[in-house]
């Protein structure tokens, strides 16, 4: 059984470079290492969207065809969509019940983003809780990692603060601490005294080594004491992180090295700043839109030489050429050997290449909707009994299960 | 078809006479009127009792029994649990994201019991949220009425303000205003004009006389005009009442006297104060509870006179004596004509009495569990089939129905 890794997307445009290469080139990646569970974050695309009803309707599926065109793989990886399962509303109901305000208030994101778009009326209740939705999402498949840029670090904390609670309320049952004791009796006293020890620290000081110390106990138990079981395992582990057994499964955060496209403008690239190549845009769109694109400003005439560190087609250039390719534009514009157009070209073709197979997928699956709705009712049903499972072990736990 | 009526109650103990007297014969009284929805409130007994997993388990089921004990009946009502649906998950989930916070921060009951309970960790986002969830539960299943104690009538108002802002939102069509052209085109000049002539009072100063009037007019057309649809009245009651289609029904308060009783220590009843005469007690404990029950305070010997007023035995009399017997307490209790004890013999054999129908219906109900069981399961899957429809409702007209 590979890890499983979870992540999502808002269905709030066509993807466009930036996406490729900030999350879904990683996706591709990820899938052939991991047990994927990637969605459609439609319900996440409401807490900023929920007036604009046609935005999601239009872009789910298109959104989809995007991913398999980038290369995401149905046989390997379960393609699903949020709204499809709600059983993630009644786990993100539940976990409200027990995250005090203050854990969601002071999410960097949540006053970030109150302040960025103060013009919208952004301050709804599902605003709040939209890494509380998220660490629903998370939980619900037991995902042992989140893909996450570094600004999203803090959710993926969320979401681990409230397994932990969980864990820790709901995870113990009644003669917990007598299990314990049986337990820790089959270890020799030397191990129990260091696995006590290893507890200790890692409660007070939360040090990483002293888990995998404790850890280690188990491992050395498992193989050499007779009689241990895996249930021995699982409760001295929830002893050891001092959470009980483990309902919820905390994520660990994968962060991985993603290039940050700047747009045609110079910004971050992004749909609502008009400034995107989109993934689908034919060969001539995408021609025109990089000739168009910002370069340096001081290269006001042809024979003015330039700097590419304050060119953002420079930053495409390190992305999408080689060396060579890359020292000859570099000369080329601080010693004005080149023109800005003769400069765009090798990126343009590169563009124009990467998106090929895109483009011919993206085809293959426009002609055959049926097909791609196949794969998202294939991937829902595989998500869902993931779910359904999550669920009753929460419901149990939290003895609602009647 | 009868107007739904939608109530619940959380599961938090066993109900004693102020339950009874608060809620539940009123409960058995709408039943003969309404199509009347009860539910076990139990995922809003974990926004206060989040870390208590026992509680719940324990009283649900116990609590269907005194319902059933007090005559609910339920070939009549629809008896369920909340957390058996997780549509109502869903529906808070998709409302959070339109409901602005300061609608819930403003809601009176949040600030009272946050004050009130500040020694628990009550300030979670699930306990912000629970207006959001009542409003919920009771638009999924388009309940026409909701009975209300007064500090709850600012719960329905919110519940009102998110259906109507709901179905403002998703419930026109992008045509609305030609449709509505349309089918106001089938009316007689003057119909029209008394129709728009009540649509913009019932705008401006939101009278129900003239919704009144205006849905008139509807009715006059269903009977008159020729090709006159369900559809043409639907579309006119949307535009009349400026809310596009009515997705979402906004319930109505529905305020009934009901007796609030005064517990053994004269504080209202209540099982946190430890001082409820339970629905379920045995006629000794009845006996002995009230025997203990303070008095008028002045009352100190027997040849003390008392003030009935000042007792809450008194306030018990009212409830549960005739007039004459009032009339024999007063008096003896003013005069010192009668001693405390036999002031409380009649409420004591009233109570008794009241109590001997539930006793024998908890009784066989308690020997039958499956028949419970068999009751809630019943119930359950009667409220799923409307909530469900509900929920088609909604995602067809927010665009997330793919
Ligand atoms: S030559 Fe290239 S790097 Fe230099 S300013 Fe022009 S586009 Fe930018
Ligand atoms: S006589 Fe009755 S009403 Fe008067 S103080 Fe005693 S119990 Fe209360």
């Amino acid at each position: 059984m590979r890890p499983r890794v979870l992540s999502g997307m808002r269905p709030t445009g066509s993807l466009h470079l930036g996406h490729y290469h900030g999350a879904l080139k990683n996706w591709v990646r990820l899938q052939d290492q991991y047990d994927c569970f990637f969605f459609v974050a439609d319900w996440h695309a409401l807490t900023t969207h929920y007036e604009e009803r046609d935005v999601i309707e239009k872009n789910v599926y298109e959104m989809v065809i995007d991913w398999l065109a980038a290369g995401l793989d149905p046989e390997k990886s379960t393609i699903f969509i949020q709204s499809r399962l709600p059983e993630h509303a009644e786990l993100f109901t539940l976990l409200a019940m027990g995250t005090p305000l203050g854990w969601l208030e002071r999410v960097p994101t949540y006053k970030d983003q109150i302040d960025k778009l103060k013009d919208r009326d952004l301050a709804t209740y599902g605003f709040l809780g939209y890494p509380l939705l998220q660490a629903a999402d998370i939980l619900i498949y037991k995902a042992s990692y989140v893909p996450v840029g570094e600004d999203q670090a803090s959710h993926v904390e969320l979401t681990r603060e409230c397994a932990r609670r969980f864990n820790s309320l709901y995870g113990r049952a009644p003669d917990f601490a007598e299990q314990v004791a049986a337990t820790l009796a089959k270890l020799s006293k030397d191990d129990q005294r260091y696995f006590e020890k290893q507890r200790k620290a890692f409660g007070e000081t939360g040090a990483a080594e002293a888990l995998a110390k404790g850890e280690g106990i188990l491992k050395k138990a498992a193989a050499q004491v007779e009689g241990w079981t895996a249930h021995d395992s699982e409760l001295l582990a929830g002893h050891l992180k001092g959470s009980g057994k483990s309902i919820l499964v905390e994520p660990q955060a994968l962060y991985t090295e993603n290039a940050r496209l700047p747009g045609l403008d110079g910004a971050k690239m992004s749909k609502s700043y008009g400034n995107a190549v989109l993934m689908r845009d034919d060969p001539d769109t995408v021609a025109k839109k990089i000739r168009g694109m910002v370069t340096d400003p001081a290269r006001v005439r042809r024979t003015d030489p330039g700097t590419p560190e304050k060119c953002p087609v420079w930053a495409l250039h390190k992305v999408y050429s080689d060396e060579a390719t890359q020292e000859w534009a570099c000369k080329g514009c601080t010693t004005a050997g080149i023109g800005c157009l003769e400069c765009k070209q090798p990126v343009i073709d590169a563009i124009v290449k990467e998106q090929q197979p895109w483009r011919e997928r993206a085809a293959a699956f426009t002609a055959n909707p049926k097909q791609v709705h196949w794969i998202v009712e294939m991937g829902t049903e595989r998500a869902r009994t993931v779910a359904r499972q999550t669920m009753k072990d929460v419901r149990e736990a939290m003895g609602i299960s009647y």
